[in-house]
């Protein structure tokens, strides 16, 4: 008898067991979720009132059916404003407005059309006429879904044929089975342009979300976080720097291309906001943005030589060392001084002194690197990964050049405005004193000096 | 009277040269437009074919219009199966399976809770009805939207997301205007389901394009143009190549990740075919790409030194020229090999000899840097770009070793078949005569022979 109980007593014990673990994972996995969501809240907080005014408009479009004069007009057809709502309304301007306009003009060529095809089918007697429709659109379907696999058309224009082939569709078919014809498309046109007149309003009149502006800090962000690497690795030997953080920052510029592209795209679409004026060179970004990948897979390679161990003989680490250490963090600034270009929209100087001073030192590298005689019994694999590094930062400052002359013709293709004189002025007078600094090949007594040119 | 007929002639011979060229410029273009589809179908073929079945499965659907029987069934709601059609139709199987799934639960999720809805307003009275439903629509829509912004969510399910936004707001609004709501639904849901059925039973049936096989082909062949780079990297000191291609077709690589990363979505919807099972692991394809795009971003550092005038003391210059080449011949060996191993499904040997074999030669090399004493009067700058070049190469190898390992994964996984054993038996014979031939470091005369252990 005791020891059925105690089996009993064992076998709720070890449900109640059950339970609990169950329950804790439960509750782990809510707080998991509550923290995901909280996150993605805070990390762009735009996207709650996105959330709200897709609730909005679709609240608005759906008056339609609660007052009766509305959907006396309408009917049925009030649904088409609802699809067009769910369908057009988009995170940014650029992205709703392309759809948007996609929508309404696809909508319309494809149903001139197919009231054509309509017609002729009619024309041809009754019989015909089913042979007639089909043909239609069978042709008309492959000849578009073949166009869609442009690149070009298909970046700007995807939505556009996918509405052009299903309205040829409903148009030229019901055709077939409604004599109102006319009527419903008339109809289910002007719920359509409602439906996007709605959308395209409140995603523009609140809080709207411009893909230009997004763009534009995209673009100047990531040249700030390649500035970032080089200002820590140009550190790294004297002082902590958050390397894992910086990294993998970096690493995030390598992958931004598709984002930035579909950014592109949408802002085409956009008007004039704020500082930026309707046709605004939004190609030029990506042009920008592809040299910045160029130069980001220049410091992918070099993160590997963060953390090697340097025990090169003291003279040429010193020599070599200084030159690095120099040469990315006046890359660094370079890249700092055209990301805040892009940011505030003023035109950079050119050419850059910061890119001019490090070129300045990898000239004095390679003349010192020249001229100076090899010690025997030195170690030459011990020179290899600092030579490494030196080579590649060498070549980043070439990537470097480029994106400096790709955001002055962006900064000449927008009227971007020029710094004031003042500013201007003390930033030469800067420019000059820290000119006069010596360079590390004067630097290292050990070394021949080299003057520079 | 002369002077007018001169002038008169001179201006219809102007018009005529205008005219001559406005037309040869339409020429020029049709032509290039000609020229640009005929590439867009050679490229891929079956962008033809796909064409062809989506004009095929709206002809199909849209027969529901013209037989009495069918038409009697369903009426307008047909329009439901042509709209279906349009929009889940995609290029590969996986795609528009994953579109039809989310499409019909969706579908059906969203209309069992409008129905909910619709309920619970009528019971609320006349007044408070319209009232609810708009609280209900505009929560259900915001909630959604934000829900959809969640990455994996949005990977996957972001189109069942939308039709459920929709197909709610529909039901639960169109109920407070219809009287048969039930038999509406009914028969809208039929017709969702009819034209799902059509486009994949074509997408399937006809020429199928399956996302699986282009994943699996698309990774094998990224590292196949790894291999490629390396191999003419290694032998363009000996032979010419095609450079320009080959670097091309490298920097395709860098931006393959989006093609990729929907490549994995659509093929995790795919049922078995082929040598693959349903279950086949290709998230692994995912991180195999971008092992190998790691790998890419050191070729294309090393692209800078393709052409670098190589001007380093003899001795030296060999040594390091022998092992670059000798590495970057082996590591494309290690490629190929991988590749062919992903190609085949088989799995590849481990540990791969041509990769041990790399290894061996860096060893040697750093081995023959670090006892050769230095000749003094050598010129330190020379040696920079070759000895850039090697270190990349050594990187580049530990990037590849990573890369062979995954592959080994997804053997193991994916349970790919073993080579037969008189194949491996004869590999191995031809890896122990390979392995007898001299390394750079003992043919080079000037330095000291190291042995390998």
């Amino acid at each position: 008898m005791e020891m059925a109980n105690d089996k009993s007593e064992g076998v709720l014990a070890r449900w109640g067991e059950g339970l609990e673990a169950k329950f804790s994972k439960l509750k782990a996995k809510v707080i998991e979720l509550f923290r995901k969501t909280k996150k993605l809240a805070k990390d762009d907080p735009r996207r709650i009132v996105h959330s709200l005014k897709v609730g909005l408009a679709l609240t608005l479009v759906s008056l339609f059916y609660y007052f009766e004069p509305l959907y006396d007009g309408l009917g049925a057809s009030a649904m088409w404003a609802i699809l067009t709502v769910v369908v057009v309304f988009e995170f940014s301007v650029g992205a709703t407005l392309g759809r948007g306009l996609n929508r309404v003009l696809a909508t319309f060529f494809a149903a001139a059309l197919g009231f054509g095809a309509h017609f002729l089918a009619d024309l041809a007697g009754d019989k015909a006429q089913p042979i007639m429709l089909s043909l239609s659109v069978f042709f008309l379907a492959t000849i578009t879904t073949f166009v869609r696999f442009f690149p070009r058309l298909k970046a700007r224009y995807d939505y556009g044929f996918l509405i052009f082939i299903l309205t040829f569709c409903l148009v030229s078919v019901s055709g077939y089975r409604e004599d109102e014809i006319l009527n419903v498309a008339y109809r289910r046109a002007l719920t359509i342009l409602i439906g996007t007149f709605i959308a395209i309003l409140i995603c523009i009149c609140i809080c709207p979300v411009w893909a230009g502006d997004d763009l534009h800090s995209l673009v100047s962000n990531n040249i700030e976080l390649l500035a970032n690497f080089l200002e820590g690795f140009g550190g790294q030997y004297s002082n902590e720097w958050k390397e894992n953080e910086v990294v993998e920052e970096c690493k995030s510029v390598l992958t931004s291309r598709q984002t930035e592209e579909s950014l592109v795209n949408f802002a085409r679409w956009e008007p004039g906001h704020g500082t930026f004026k309707f046709r605004h060179p939004w190609k030029q970004y990506r042009k920008i943005g592809s040299l910045t990948r160029q130069c980001a897979y220049r410091l992918e390679s070099l993160n590997t030589y963060l953390v090697t161990e340097c025990q090169t003989p003291l003279h040429i680490r010193d020599q070599l060392k200084e030159s690095c250490s120099k040469m990315s963090i006046e890359s660094s600034k370079a890249l700092k001084v055209l990301a805040s270009a892009i940011r505030t929209m003023t035109r950079p100087t050119f050419p850059n002194p910061h890119i001019e001073r490090s070129k300045a030192v990898a000239k004095d590298l390679k003349a010192a690197l020249k001229i100076r005689p090899c010690d025997s019994g030195m170690d030459l694999l011990e020179i290899v990964p600092m030579a490494t590094v030196a080579s590649l930062l060498i070549d980043s400052i070439s990537c470097i050049e480029k994106i400096a002359e790709s955001v002055g013709e962006l900064a000449s293709l927008a009227n971007f405005k020029c710094v004031e004189v003042g500013k201007s002025a003390s930033m030469k007078l800067e420019q000059h004193q820290e000119q006069k600094l010596p360079t590390p090949a004067i630097v290292n007594g050990h070394c021949h000096v080299v003057t520079i040119d």
